[in-house]
Formats: C-alpha cells, structure tokens, sequence
C-alpha cells in the first residue's frame, strides 16, 4: 500500500532477566533517527533557506512527513504550494535532511509573525487561545452527515494489528490509520512518534491531494492530546479514535471544532468523548 | 512527599460502549494546558526577555518543569544560575506562563549559537552527531560502581503503581520516579508528557542542589527515546530503566554514555540494553 517504507526496526543483542535467571537474546527494537526539514521560500523576491525544524523520526516516508508537518503547522495549505521535496547530502538512501521547496505565493514571513504572536502575547497559551489559534488552520468546510457504526468501531484495532509490521516486532512503534465507513484500510504509516505517524498519514494525502478527510476515521494507536486533536481537524477528519486516553484540551478542542473523538478502542468497548451524533448504532 | 501537585486530571461526561449497547458514565481524563517558558537574562550589559518553548503540559511544579527543561536543554548547569522563577499573570494559581530570570553569568547567546550550529550545519542531524552534540552537557564525573540487583528493578513497576496516583484514575499520564538501590522512592512526578515528567523530576533534584543523580535509578512508565537518555546523561543518572521499549538511538546513546539501559520492566522481566556490568544478581 504505501511505498518505500524502509526499515522501521533493527535487531540489538540483549541481556533477558526473568525472575533471577538470565539469558542472552535478540531483541527487534524501534529505529530513532533525527530529520532536519529546511525551508525554501520567497521573501520580497529574494529566496531564502533556514531550518524549520528538527524532529526524532523512524526513517521512511520523510518526504510525506514533511508535507504533513509543513500542513500541520499552517505552513501550506494546498499540494500546489510545494514546488519540489529533495533529500539533502551525498548518499540520499541515508539522508536525515531534507529540503521543501514551497512557491512564491507562501507568505512564510506572515506565517511566523502570527505563530509567535501566538507564543508571546499575553495570555498566548491560555487554553481557550490555543483553542482559538486552530481557527486559521481549519479550512471552512460545510457540515458533513458522516455516520459510523459501533461494529466499524470495533473493529478498528483488528484491522490496524493487521496493517501495523514494525508494532508486532517492537511494541515500540505507533501508527496512523485511514479507514472509511466500510472499515476498508486506506493507508498506514508507522513512527516512534505518535505526531510523526499521524504528519505522515496526512502529508500523503496532501501530496496525493486527498485533503480535506472527508467521510474518514483517523486511527492512532496512541493517546490523544491537544496536537492530534489539531491535526486531525486541520486536516478535516470527522471522527478521530485512538487506542489510548484523550486529554483535557484534546476533547475541549474536539467539541469546539465538531470533531468526534474517541478514546479507549479496544476489546469491543470505546468511549465517545465529542460527537456522539455521528453513532448511529 | 511532592508538594503542591496541583489537580492532574478532570471529570468529564461520556458515552460508553460495550459492544452494542451504550450508556453515559464520567470518566476521568488527564489534563492538558500549555506552559509558555520566558527567559530573562543578560546580553552585553543589557537585560533581555524572551520566550523560550511553549510545552504542553499537566500543570503543577510548573517551577520544577521549568529548570528541568532549562537545565537538560543546556542553557544552564546549576541551580546558582536560576536568580529567580515566577509565574506571570495575574490569577498566579492558575497560570500559564513562568519567566525564568538567570544570572548574568549565563551566557544565553552561545548557548543558541552552539545550537543553531548543531541544528543547521551538514549532517548535523545524523545519529552519530546527535550524540556528539550530547557532550557539552554531560558533566565529567569519576567512574562510579554503583551497582543494582535483579530484584531491585523488579520490584520498580509496584513501587511506582504506589505513589503515581494520576495514572491509577486516566491511564493517561507518565510517570518519573527516582528510586535509590535499595528500593527507596525520593521522587515521582507525573505529567501527559513522558519528557515533561522526566523534567520536573531532574527539576526538582536542581532546585534542591541534587544534581548529579549519582547512585540513582531513574524509572518512566513510558517508552525511551534519544531526549530522555540524553535527559538522564545530563543529570548524571547512572541508570535508567521503564516500562516501555527503547529506540535505537537510545541504545546507542545510553551504550556511548555509560548509562546502564533497561527496558520492559514488567511482571518480573526485563531487559537490559546497556551497561549490564551494574546488575550484580
């Protein structure tokens, strides 16, 4: 389904205690690698380059990390903002560096002055302003009558144990699913970071130009927080289920913005946190 | 043994599933609020202010999380460096935003400098480099013996069922505790974020001038990362242990390091990643 995926794991030699006996084995871990995304971008006619950021990723899929990420962040907002994505250094099966490349028409300047406006201003980080700093991401959409069953529910930790490859080797890797109503799988990224999955799953659709989500499920098999819950309304997702806990902010953002969440999918239960209309068992 | 923790989680009305029947219950989430950190300090003379991170976080030792995060960042090594913390606004139990006010013998500037040349500069982001870059902080420590048993790290997940009173009502927040060899807990700090935990544990042990953590493990619920080796390099820990997987560069961190490495401590196993010459079962 997805190409490309690389090696999600390694293999390391390991001391094994149980009780007070021990052995040596081999144990599959997660693979951690840090990735620069550099920025390339128009300022009154003159291009400019600088790092954007530096995150700790499992290898495989940057380039949709990157066009997650750059989308995530209000950054861009359409695959037609991106000119091209290259991986920097000499051998590029290896790179931990890459380059987005984003069209004259991203005011990259007027991006950074409103997000720090966010950071600095007084009362910035009040909950109900973080809240609010979503608005201008959220693309207008009109109201959807997307509905789900509680059997499709059910059934997601299923179909995501099928999809996920590096989980059942490491228990150290979270993934992001994209199902329909029908529970038909879409795509599946996996990463040591819960935010990494879910940037990679939305950069594809993004580059695939498959944005808005409309009518999908986002899946994680994380937690959900604040981040997510933006994420996945940024990108315009109905219904977001998670395997793990949501937080405070995660659900107050939810309802706010109309999106149902779900925490706690496992062994036929879930709880709705937001957007129980959407149930239409 | 903490004070002032602050409520660590809310209740909230939702709808529970179970299979196909549903009924309304509260449950009990972990909240989440951001935690804008300023910085004022001096530069040629002159006293600067500026915002350092916005972090989401669980509030409560905001003051701990604040020099645990400057302290593993790099910017300073000592609690003598901290002149002042105080939290900004104007209702001060429920704010968002700390100014960290440190001592003009802080030098903020290279500070940056040796991170953004760390951050921009080729291949600074591979593995290898990402370790290198660890160096500055780590402080030089005499090789110490510190030795634990099997049973020891056993007994960890128990002790920290315990005292991690958030966890037992959400399943939502990390924990951190510092534990000695003999079982002893002296710490534990929970938050939604793992990093955020670890953070206010170290902060904690700053601001009361107990750094470097010499002959102490450091447990987590969560997972281990890159960050939170490096974290427990830096404060000198001799071993870290949690619940969860390592990632491979945690591996290659804690093994360059010296930091003893242990991993999936639960129901009487465990494994060791690193540093197996402390474990002396």
């Amino acid at each position: 389904m997805n190409t490309n995926p690389g090696p999600l794991v390694e293999q390391v030699s390991v001391k094994r205690v149980n009780g007070q006996d021990s052995n040596r084995v081999v144990d599959v871990v997660a693979i951690e690698e840090p990735l620069a995304i550099r920025l390339q971008y128009w300022f009154k006619g003159v291009q400019r380059t600088e790092s954007l950021a530096l995150t700790m990723r499992t290898p495989g899929h940057d380039r949709e990390l990157a066009a997650g990420f750059l989308y995530s962040e209000g950054v861009i907002r359409s695959p037609r903002e991106i000119v091209q994505i290259r991986q920097l250094g000499e051998d590029v099966d290896v790179s931990n560096e890459l380059l987005v490349e984003v069209s004259s028409q991203v005011d990259v300047d007027m991006w950074r002055m409103s997000r720090s406006t966010f950071v600095s201003s007084s009362c910035g980080v009040c909950g109900k302003r973080a809240l609010d700093a979503l608005q201008d991401h959220v693309p207008s959409s009109p109201p959807d009558r997307f509905l789900v069953s509680a059997a499709s529910i059910h059934q997601l930790p299923r179909t995501l144990t099928a999809h996920q490859e590096g989980f059942a080797q490491t228990g150290g890797l979270h993934a992001a699913a994209l199902v329909d109503a029908e529970g038909e799988v879409s795509a599946v990224f996996e990463d040591i970071g819960r935010h990494n999955a879910l940037d990679k799953l939305i950069g594809s659709q993004l580059l695939a130009d498959q944005l808005p989500l409309a009518r999908k499920i986002l899946f994680l098999s994380s937690r959900s927080s604040f981040e997510l819950v933006g994420k996945a309304v940024t990108a315009g997702a109905p219904v977001l289920a998670t395997v793990g806990s949501p937080s405070s902010l995660a659900i107050e953002t939810a309802r706010r913005y109309g999106l149902t969440l779900i925490g706690f999918v496992r062994n036929d239960r879930f709880n709705v946190y937001s957007g129980e209309w959407r149930l239409n068992s």
